[in-house]
């Protein structure tokens, strides 16, 4: 057997932590016995923290960084898989990965929305293989069992066709909410996106504030030399008291020609069940 | 009569114009009468772009950049209001300053919330006085009256008891709306604040989203020799669907301190009619 591959049979340990908001104790147990029917190879640690409850947060930041540092770093683990996004993981990210050791290079993370700092930050680092895909939060969406093992999918056996599906072998991704990003720029979560494709999504926001989020992230990366910029989908998004005049679509295209960076089209990941793994770098697939 | 300065007499002359979002004519007419009685040496002109309507906005890009730049380099103009914020000016500032001539040198320009950019991109480029403070849309507020007439003792007279009452003589300061400060970052907008007291103020942001901004905006801010940084008021926080667990001052003062940044306390500006005015740069008075 080639080395880092994986006999079908070997298990495979999944550490489950929430570096932003508290996940639940039914989500879990869902997530659970999906994954015991779909992919019995593959073993589920949800660290206690996922329940932790501190104002806003999934426990202190003390504790979502011990629990992510703990399961990071302990050489049982394959891959780590965040719960659950909101906001919390830009105070902690840093902090995170100052503390990580050898053993945090070997695995898998993936998670999506405010997890975006956590694989950024790693991807900065230049630790492990991350991706941009569902998390064990997306259960509780209309499919969301869908997206709960195309996550399994990639993370258990890296299946080809749980990936965004305009991805380029040999070319290099990104993959980010474009609020994430565009309060990542300039600090150092930041990695450096140069030569790559970097696809974005966004929910929930006005379009005026997406407008915005895509000057601030256009402007910032004007000169970073990317191969250019994807859009996922831009999903519920609230109705302000006029039409804003222009798309999502139309927005991203302006503001990347603006930039002079290449506008490239659609891709298919979003805050949804059909949300599809982007692998952070260079495709080889 | 010294050089730059005013009889009492003589008529000052007020341009303006909408970069952001349009203006009623209802809200315009009150604002002339107000000044009319207050401020009998202010001659008001409130261009016809302030009333435009395309889409989100006061009229396209270019009829927006078209009104900022005529007024701007009128000679017979002394001063630039902005109309309202919003949002719209990102999307003009850097072209609009690409298009000033000597004429804009002279005059005083004032605004705040999304006219930030506007500031911020003149102040970059050493155009004029610019100040941050109250608007002629805020004549639509409770107690509004008492804003524009500050606004007017702040553009006519250059009244002391018009600024923000803890600004330090000989020091250097710098006003904006922290998510319109956050998208400036990193980009062409961005003046060096180098030396500054930075005062911040939010609105309308839930508290993970101001945390967030916070995050952004003191990262970036960490190694370019701020004096400081002071917080205004953060009012009309929407409701999450749980409690955030730190208010406003807590968030800014960690956020400042976990990036070596002094934070310095209150300061009296904010969305509302006691919004006082900061002068950026270096204050004489």
């Amino acid at each position: 057997m080639a080395q880092g591959t994986k006999s079908i049979s070997s298990p495979v340990r999944i550490g489950i932590c929430a570096p932003s908001t508290p996940f639940t104790r039914e989500g879990a147990e869902r997530v659970v016995a999906l994954a015991t029917e779909s992919h019995p190879q593959a073993e589920l640690i949800f660290d206690e923290q996922c329940f932790f409850e501190h104002g806003h947060f999934a426990g202190s930041d003390e504790q979502r960084l011990e629990s992510f540092v703990a399961l990071a770093n302990n050489p049982a683990i394959d891959a780590i898989w965040f719960a659950r996004g909101g906001y919390g993981a830009a105070r902690i990210a840093e902090a995170a990965i100052s503390r990580l050791d050898h053993n945090a290079n070997h695995k898998t993370y993936l998670g999506y929305s405010d997890a975006g700092n956590m694989l950024g930050a790693l991807y900065r680092a230049n630790i492990g293989v991350v991706a941009h895909g569902p998390m064990p939060s997306d259960i509780g969406r209309t499919g969301g069992e869908e997206a709960v093992r195309r996550a399994l999918d990639w993370i258990v056996r890296k299946q080809a066709n749980a990936l965004e599906p305009g991805l380029v072998s040999g070319q290099k991704h990104a993959a980010f909410n474009v609020m994430t990003l565009a309060m990542m720029t300039g600090t150092e979560l930041m990695p450096d996106l140069r030569d790559h494709i970097l696809i974005v999504e966004e929910i929930s926001e006005y379009l005026y504030a997406f407008d915005r989020a895509m000057f601030h992230i256009c402007s910032n990366l004007a000169e970073h030399g990317l191969s250019g910029i994807k859009l996922g989908r831009v999903s519920d998004i609230p109705k302000n008291d006029r039409p804003f005049g222009e798309d999502p679509e139309a927005i991203a295209k302006r503001w990347s020609e603006d930039n002079e960076i290449a506008y490239l089209g659609r891709a298919d990941i979003g805050h949804d069940a059909h949300n599809r793994i982007v692998p952070f770098g260079l495709l080889e697939i």
